[in-house]
């Protein structure tokens, strides 16, 4: 079959490679659609040990259980689903936890190919393969939902009422910016470097946008911050601007360790919390949501050909694509 | 009056002072007890901005009013109730809060006198004399029971059931351990390096006590922990020791920023939250809690005369002190 192989750091090779081959309780899928990911680039950029090369990315996946001309979507991470979490349901935070496209702690190659083996329990069957394409966008959406979810749970003042800010205008967060939409959330900004990518926020959503040193983006100023990047800066950013008694959904990982305002985090009781990917439970409903066009129409998501996968990272790289979300077509 | 005064770092005089006066609204208590806090030390160590000499520091304090001959514990925590979070009973997050023995926003002087002059409304009556002395220790335990409330909102592992690591066996760490065996929690191990107080703290409430490097105290194994020290050193305990999911409750405030892991709090989604004094309905219940002694007979407070107040500083700076409060006595 052929895949786009990630051999070493900011190279990425479209070549023949051996066919992928569905073990026990596992079954092959055609893969139709697969998004490429903010831990993606991370991964590119020679930064994550889960994701070692020669490895084939990519775990935001659609396509067709060809034996039973089934269109399907992946659920790429994989639990016990028999330990005391899984069995609390929030799987996410199992401790054997695995996802497709990483080489730790098991090493299971992604959706970047022709085909992908995925175990059964992480497959859901969709009624239709006319939006195929475009529900490869199920996991960010169930990443966002996930973090959206725990801003509710965590937040003193309820949603619908919150000055919200987030931090990064890519794929999470224009689809938290959706989500929040549907949970009737008016007062929403979001912050970037990137004006392409904010524009493309602004006409989608009709959120606020700004530069992240924008004066108008007051300090102690939002009951909820969602930190999409994770930077040194961006977390800084976000106790700067987190008003008293807020919440900071921490999503993204750019820089592992650093600096923090622990004196405001303290006395002006801040929550930071992070948040990592989706319960079971999660991903279904973000596959409903994205089913039902709930999140509106999705014409901002840019499709590829996965042959010319190379060229999509070295452009998300060089910070020259306005679309939040690039999904590659093999 | 007489009062101690600090003067200077790690210096404190007690000396004649003008008297207190109330002014409108406020009334004159007469001191009965204060106790040593750790934001005194904080003070007294030179390190803190909002207390800053000439002041008389202690904001623990129970009293009479002599006018009406009336027992009283004051709540220190002086907020301007109108605002929108003092409307919602979040009173200590007010922004123009102020405490009583603090320098900054408003000039207070504390409870380490003959007399203090206190806002009407942050009196409260008590029935009797005769605990007026084991009283002023309401507002530690008010810390003590917002962290723990704090603590039950936050935590998906209900308290009961919770796993529980308390980083300072001083007057909070012993009361959060008190006040948690009241919510049946009997998992609570308390760490610190004063060995005397730790047993204190074992022989008072049962708990287990262990030094902070003791290999007994794994990583990824509690679901609370409560920080009371505040030290880059005790976060960076905290997020090793916590569980996948857990809490950390941050109370203490010893360095105010420092490296921290984002990576776990992310990936094993920690909730990380500053805590900070108490809401007057914590203050009261706390009060409460004390009355009808329900926190146990409190023979491990440490009472000394005002007078000797700068041999007790610098006892508790010298770490020769097993108990884990010192209340001075005018």
């Amino acid at each position: 079959m052929k895949a786009l192989v990630y051999t070493d750091k900011e190279t990425l090779i479209y070549r023949d490679e051996v066919n992928a081959i569905a073990k026990e309780r596992e079954t092959l899928i055609k893969v139709s659609a697969v998004g490429i990911c903010g831990s993606d680039m991370h991964a590119y950029h020679g930064h994550d040990d889960r994701r070692l090369p020669p490895l084939i990315l990519g775990h935001e996946i659609s396509g067709i259980d060809e034996k039973k001309d089934q269109a399907v979507v992946i659920n790429p991470l994989v639990t016990c689903g028999s330990c005391k979490v899984c069995k609390e349901g929030r799987e996410h935070l199992c401790q054997v936890r695995g996802l497709l496209g990483m080489t730790q702690p098991i090493n299971r190659p992604g959706g970047f190919a022709d085909f992908i083996a995925v175990p059964n329990k992480n497959i859901y069957n969709v009624f239709s393969k006319t939006d195929l394409d475009s529900l490869s966008l199920t996991e960010p959406t169930a990443v966002s939902y996930h973090a959206v979810k725990i801003a509710e749970q965590k937040s003193f003042i309820k949603i619908q009422k919150s000055k919200i800010l987030i931090i990064g205008g890519g794929a999470i967060g224009l689809l938290l910016t959706l989500i929040l939409k549907t949970r009737d959330s008016h007062d929403i900004t979001i912050i970037d470097i990137n004006v392409k990518r904010l524009n493309v926020c602004k006409k989608t959503s009709n959120c606020k946008i700004a530069h992240p040193d924008d004066l108008d983006i007051l300090d102690n100023n939002y009951d909820i911050i969602f930190d999409a990047a994770g930077f040194i800066a961006t977390r800084q950013k976000s106790i700067q601007k987190i008003k008293q008694g807020g919440v900071i959904v921490h999503i993204g990982l750019s820089q592992y360790t650093g600096e923090f305002d622990f004196r405001k985090t303290t006395l002006q009781e801040i929550t930071f919390i992070g948040s990592y990917a989706y319960t079971n439970e999660d991903f279904k409903l973000s596959l409903d949501m994205l089913i039902e066009k709930k999140l509106g129409d999705l014409s901002w998501v840019d499709y590829r050909s996965l042959k010319k996968g190379a060229n999509a990272f070295k452009e998300i790289h060089d910070g020259i694509i306005s679309s939040p979300k690039i999904v590659l077509l093999p």
